[in-house]
């Protein structure tokens, strides 16, 4: 992984997978280090973003990298006309690595092209977000013990959500079941189901929200976004269908895990948040060791105790 | 203090006040340490603020802390309608101290509810701003040498101000005189007479500001906030009555200080500025140190020539 | 150099210079030092600026600095009502160094009179961009290996544009020929014509970008700023008469390098990019060093290898 850009979940092979799965336990048992001495890290957030930003920011600071950058596109110099390209070619003479939330799919991409120095993709859009998707395979690895044979559950916002998109990619390299659950239409898109057709892998369409969930060894719930919407009416009757409650989790599965990349809205109500079955919260702290091993493995420094 | 928030001057007893005076000073000797390495502190400014964000960043940074955060809302999650307990959960992931300014009363005691790290208030709409009471104290008690039996004037929007209210609080501690001089649509309020009745505590009301100052060992002038009125045509009114210049201040004593939490508009003349007695800027600086002591004190460490 | 405001280049001398290119030099072998460590400098924008504050920023952190500060003025006090003396004299307190940008043409002179600490301009307005200005001539002398007797182009903009006024300023000391070529509504001011006509330096002035650039040391190539205009129709018919492409550059001299402050917007045509003579990019690293060298002289540090 060493020296190239992360720019989809593709990028990376199961082998460089479970390099990062294996890198990151290290990261979460010893996560204070000085490997990033000496370097400056470009956190490029053209649009806002709190969690994957400080995630990101907590990950280099307690690895004693320096963070430079900004955290909205109108503190940047996009305003005077300037280019990506020209932007990225100019902070990469300042930075050894460059991390980029852009809104325009393919962003970063054309940025990984264009700069002299690697760059990970935090979110273009509605297309990408690996550091999301190893993140989740992380808590995925941590709470089952193997990432094989799974049934996984998507749940919500199936069509536009990135995140489902990327896990499911990535998930298909370790034998799953998938379950979907969604409003019809917020389905799942075709070229992801023929994706799975054609690696052999069973999928099953609901659009209940109903005991089905009690095969569940990971629910993956996540938020109808707002923002992907152009008509705020069919975003309102979208919203409210699929809400966890914790009454509805009685009959799952002792090893069930629900995730959420966050934020969220009310998709999973508050009386869930006690029940040991909610890990999103540990999912979001999973993203620190799981960035500091994204970022050692690209810079190509490995953690002390290692 | 170790581990418990810092919500309200009043979580911190007179003992929990020396301490913290005590460790202030050390820190004004010694300003540069490395007590904070390998701790990140999240400063999450819901609402903009110079001088209370820089003294805190300055204040981590000059003890080898890492921060990591935001200086207003619109670049975090909360345009995406996330709540307050997701933002403060999830941000407790990613750090280990919060530090949190945000527009609504009562907000900064539910993040502390709610939060797994430590939180210290950094303002909570018109309700509390402990921080800034202590550097209060801090700056009274090293310009008279004691924090017992003084002369203290507050000035100027004695309604709406949080740190007159709190400051007025914390002194009680110490048999204070109160002077209270406003527009009498901007009285302390009956609240606060009430509590200092019940420990009779002396306090005089003016409504002019008159050579009554020429007892004063302490003045505390504040600004009236434009934020805090819903009538702009109240605030042009009441605004301009209370402005000290430095001609009034022949007669008053001579270990009178002129403190004020900035930032001022005009109530006090810039040719104050010039006078010994002016120790606003001061005032600021101490800031540093006091939230230096602050910080160490709920981490649970101590300064190095302690 | 110690302790004084950089607000114009004009505070630099001959010699000045020289130890900024000097220094410039060293910290280019060896950009990552520790002479920063306890040290705080604020970075205050008042306007937004990536190239300008990304590049500071880099450079202090590399030096293992600290930085504070906002990017834009809204993050700070000044929506408070606040003055610009009064901002600078608490932020003196909070750090030891600061590094301005203001939309206002002087308030950079102004904020170095109030402060306790050194003041360096990274911007005042139309005004002055002191550290662009040294970072040019550090990449004119690493090209040329001189900065004596070159043929100097300025290009574009050459009414507005405070970089071209400066460098011309700083330029004049080294006996130079200038050669202009604007659009007639965007000449160079005729108190820039008199201050060369005063000291015999030779100019000539153009307003068709032609095959004169053949003999060019350098050529200067700057935005029509719309910041500048108070006219957008006038802004759009003048932008895009001053485009250099690379078919352009056939016969000019090997020595050619082709500068620009950046952003651009279209003034240069990407195909010129790949171009040996296009300089623009490796212009803006050098930004880097050139402002650990100011900062390091202003604050009485050396490079470690000095």
């Amino acid at each position: 992984m060493k020296n190239r850009n992360l720019v989809s979940i593709t990028d990376y092979s199961k082998e460089d997978i479970s390099e990062i799965l294996r890198l990151a336990h290290l990261f979460e048992q010893k996560t204070n280090q000085r490997i990033l001495e000496n370097k400056v890290i470009a956190s490029l957030f053209f649009e806002p973003s709190t969690r994957t930003r400080l995630s990101f920011e907590s990950a280099i600071n307690r690895l004693s990298g320096r963070v430079i950058g900004f955290s909205e596109a109108g503190s940047s110099s996009v305003s005077k006309g300037e280019s990506l390209k020209d932007t990225i070619k100019t902070v990469a003479n300042y930075s050894d690595l460059i991390i980029m939330r852009h809104p325009l799919e393919g962003s970063a991409k054309y940025a990984g092209e264009v700069s002299d120095v690697p760059v990970i993709n935090a979110g273009d859009g509605a297309n990408q977000h690996p550091t999301q998707t190893l993140l989740d395979l992380y808590s995925i690895y941590k709470t089952q013990g193997t990432l094989e044979n799974l049934n996984i559950f998507l749940i919500g916002d199936l069509k536009y959500g990135r995140t489902v998109h990327s896990l499911l990619m990535a998930m298909s390299k370790y034998n799953p079941v998938f379950n979907f659950i969604s409003h019809k239409k917020l389905r799942i898109p075709d070229e992801y189901k023929m994706f799975l057709h054609d690696l052999n892998i069973k999928y099953y369409e609901h659009t209940e929200f109903t005991d089905i969930i009690s095969r569940a060894d990971i629910m993956y719930m996540t938020r109808v976004q707002k923002e992907r919407f152009s008509d705020p009416i069919e975003y309102e009757k979208t919203k409210d269908i699929y809400i966890l409650r914790n009454n509805m989790l009685t009959d799952t599965k002792d090893n069930l895990k629900i995730l959420h990349p966050l934020p969220r809205v009310n998709e999973i109500n508050e009386d869930v948040d006690k029940n040991e079955k909610a890990y999103y919260f540990e999912q979001a702290k999973n993203g620190v060791y799981t960035r500091q091993a994204i970022i050692s493995a690209i810079l190509g420094l490995k953690p002390e105790n290692n």
